[in-house]
């Protein structure tokens, strides 16, 4: 058989590739039936004029993709295709443009999410990035250690112990990209089968991630001390094994849990074989009142508290680094059932908070931070006391990032007060949102004010939008 | 009653913590009992000759923490703390020194797994990271899109339909910190019940992700063609919905998957609902003879394909990105299921890689790392064609970055070929370990040289190491 193959010498495409089309071409439209033998490179090399290895080239393309075979002795022969799924050229990818964050028409957002970035050190961190972006730490472009850098779980772990009375050993501390992936690795460790107590309201990105996990999850009603225990042993809580709690400061509360329910957790917790209590401990950096209040996990004797950091709020969000720490017997169960995972966070990265924590900038930045976010505390608590106080009583002030405002006088629904103020222009959140149950939810219409991310200016203004909005009576 | 606290006004801590602590510990010695009743702190001013602001700020500590209450009218008094769990002082965190490398004796690692950083372009990546951190891209610093930034998905995009014949919208890709990370939101979004078909020698890592997520897996046997279609019908693979598969390069065997093998998968896929392969496309980038052969995505009609690709080969494996292509389907499955996750890839990260796409950077550095790898690939292949193919045949070379040998002559174990050659402190890699269950190992004696992280030099002396160790014929 004898292939006459238009070949162009004037295209860019290389004349093996030509070769190797052009026959691909003819075995797919069937005008080279399966088992018909292929002229020997040698023979089609004289026919094209082409160089042996040219043809050589082209076959060899054919085989590896499985277009034609080669029979030893005998030389090359069309291959058995069955069509079964045509094989057409490909459309060219279609790229639809970037959707534009559609303007909610909210002028001023007391979102409890946000924080403030106006601060953040930025030439620090470029210079520390820099720095480490050397040739000769090549290393680090390699992969690390699972749990995360030594040195950084070092530091984590120091400035744990001075600033949040946490005790632990560096091995005891895992780095995630995020305290999603940690859940998900937590799930993975205890077990899909558990049963989760969570506070309600409470963190419902957390509650998400259990679910998605297989695990189940009890809501359990709060007080002015926090999670109630003894809903843990008979009442909504019984059965869970887990109790995730934010004793520091809760979501979206505010609420610090005293130390009589902190031990009576850790009581319950001790009751049981497997009992566990997880620490969120997401933002307690933030406390402009009386000192920051130590931490659940370091009054554990017997290792039931699985303790959760996270720089999202301290830090940034986007650079995406949060830490567990693990009781012995976890830590065990971690490095049997999750040890052989890759960390999850690049390598530069945490070299760059390394330095940052051990370089004293963490510190400084936080005490900024602390500054800054008080500075706004105070302004909107100002402002609330001259005339809201009247309707509405103030909560989870002097910590976090959002204070809680809660209609004594029954006038407005928590959908009014959410629409009124979006319709001047003001973004405020309902506490319903914040319910496992939203039908769970029996307190008084209540919604959060986040300051974090607004300046002092936006604040007043958003408080003169709410002051018509809900028409509050002005100072006399 | 009366309080003598003895204040210090040498030391350091402030006067109200002074106060706070001597209350606190008086009431967990039980010297100051539950309900009894502290004085004012207008009186306990007078007494400590301190401000009230003083006595305030410590009684406001003692009641955040619920070691005191306030009843209205009546003052302060001593709560009800159960010492049901001791409270001790924390001893100081313990911190052990870094666990040195334990020297394991091999000069020369052919390790599989190794990737040369050398030619990394550091100052590149430094100059983009540089750029990228301006204050007023401060918006970096904030939580990104969840699957990642559509600028980058859009490079991605571009380059997978250019470079593999991908098909795909930005808004199919999902960036992710690694593939494991994005296995375990693959489980998620298929579901844990699901069966999967894994080629078997194959990526532990990937069999050991799916386990651990509660995945059933069935390993399949491969040919020269690569995995056993007729197998998943019925046979090793019957009841898998999912085949797990690597038809550019399979690991570790080095397998391209023919066009006929490639029609069979997509078919079976297409018998049954639900029925989606995974296109684990790793290496796809290092091949040294013809093109590289396109995906298998790109030959999927009927969106039965999940496209996975890395940045840990071609760029470095530290910076943690991966990134899925999902079929439509599924992308309905991930939003309900998984869209609420965050990115697990920090903000800043993404973009410095997209101005590396975008600006022709990984281009330039994947043809250099191209013919970097090439010329290691031809020094270790001469040398093995100076002797050692007399003892062994030589497989999956002319593609990534690791070569097979295999024992024709029955003369050696496996284990022996990794024992002999470690006491010449060599270091290569049995195909057992590669195997889902060792057992099913019908192969003859086999190792894995890879050479990506050797230097020319290195790879000649581990090739004399070798002849010395397995007595291999030297050239005559």
């Amino acid at each position: 058989m004898e292939l006459m193959i238009p070949l162009n010498t004037g295209i860019s495409s290389p004349m093996y590739e030509q070769i190797y089309r052009f026959i691909k071409e003819e075995i797919r439209q069937g005008s080279l039936s399966a088992g018909s033998r292929l002229p020997s490179t040698r023979v089609l090399a004289e026919n094209l004029k082409v160089s042996r290895s040219t043809t050589q080239m082209a076959y060899e393309q054919l085989l590896s993709e499985g277009y034609i075979e080669a029979v030893p002795c005998r030389g090359y022969f069309v291959a058995q295709i069955e069509e079964l799924v045509e094989v057409k050229e490909a459309p060219a990818a279609r790229f639809v443009p970037e959707k534009e964050e559609k303007s909610s028409g909210i002028a001023v957002d007391f979102s409890p999410r946000g924080i403030d970035l106006d601060k953040f050190p930025f030439s620090i961190w470029r210079k520390l990035s820099r720095n480490i972006l050397v040739d000769d730490n090549k290393a680090l472009f390699l992969n690390g250690d699972p749990q995360g850098e030594y040195a950084l779980r070092q530091a984590i772990g120091s400035y744990l112990h001075s600033a949040r009375g946490v005790r632990c050993r560096p091995d005891q501390i895992i780095i995630g990209a995020g305290n999603e992936y940690l859940l998900m690795l937590l799930a993975l460790i205890l077990g899909r089968d558990r049963v989760i107590a969570m506070e309600n309201p409470t963190y419902k990105q957390a509650y998400r991630v259990f679910l998605s996990q297989g695990c189940q999850v009890h809501p359990v009603d709060m007080d002015r001390y926090g999670m109630k225990a003894s809903e843990l042993e008979d009442g909504e809580g019984r059965g869970a094994d887990i109790a995730y709690v934010m004793p520091s400061h809760q979501y979206p509360m505010g609420t610090v849990m005293s130390v009589r329910r902190r031990q009576e957790l850790l009581a319950w917790a001790c009751r049981k074989e497997e009992r566990y209590l997880i620490e969120d401990d997401y933002d307690s950096e933030f406390r402009y009142k009386g000192k920051p209040i130590p931490a659940l996990q370091g009054m554990d004797q017997n290792g039931r508290v699985i303790y959760m950091g996270t720089f999202s709020k301290s830090i940034a969000p986007a650079i995406r680094i949060g830490f567990l720490v693990l009781p012995e017997a976890l830590l065990k169960l971690y490095r049997e059932k999750a040890g052989f995972f890759s960390s999850t966070v690049s390598r530069l990265d945490q070299n760059i908070l390394y330095q940052f924590l051990t370089e004293g900038h963490y510190e400084r930045h936080l005490n900024r931070m602390r500054a800054v976010y008080k500075g706004k505390h105070d302004i909107l608590l100002g402002g609330l006391l001259g005339g809201f106080e009247k309707v509405f009583s103030i909560g989870g002030e002097h910590a976090g990032l959002h204070v809680l405002l809660t209609d004594r006088t029954g006038r407005h629904t928590e959908e009014e007060l959410e629409r009124t103020a979006a319709e001047k222009g003001i973004g405020v959140y309902g506490l319903s949102r914040y319910f496992i149950h939203p039908e769970h939810n029996s307190y008084p219409p209540t919604v959060l004010l986040g300051y974090a991310s607004l300046s002092g200016e936006e604040i007043e203004r958003g408080l003169k939008g709410l002051r018509e909005a809900w028409d509050i009576p002005g100072e006399e």
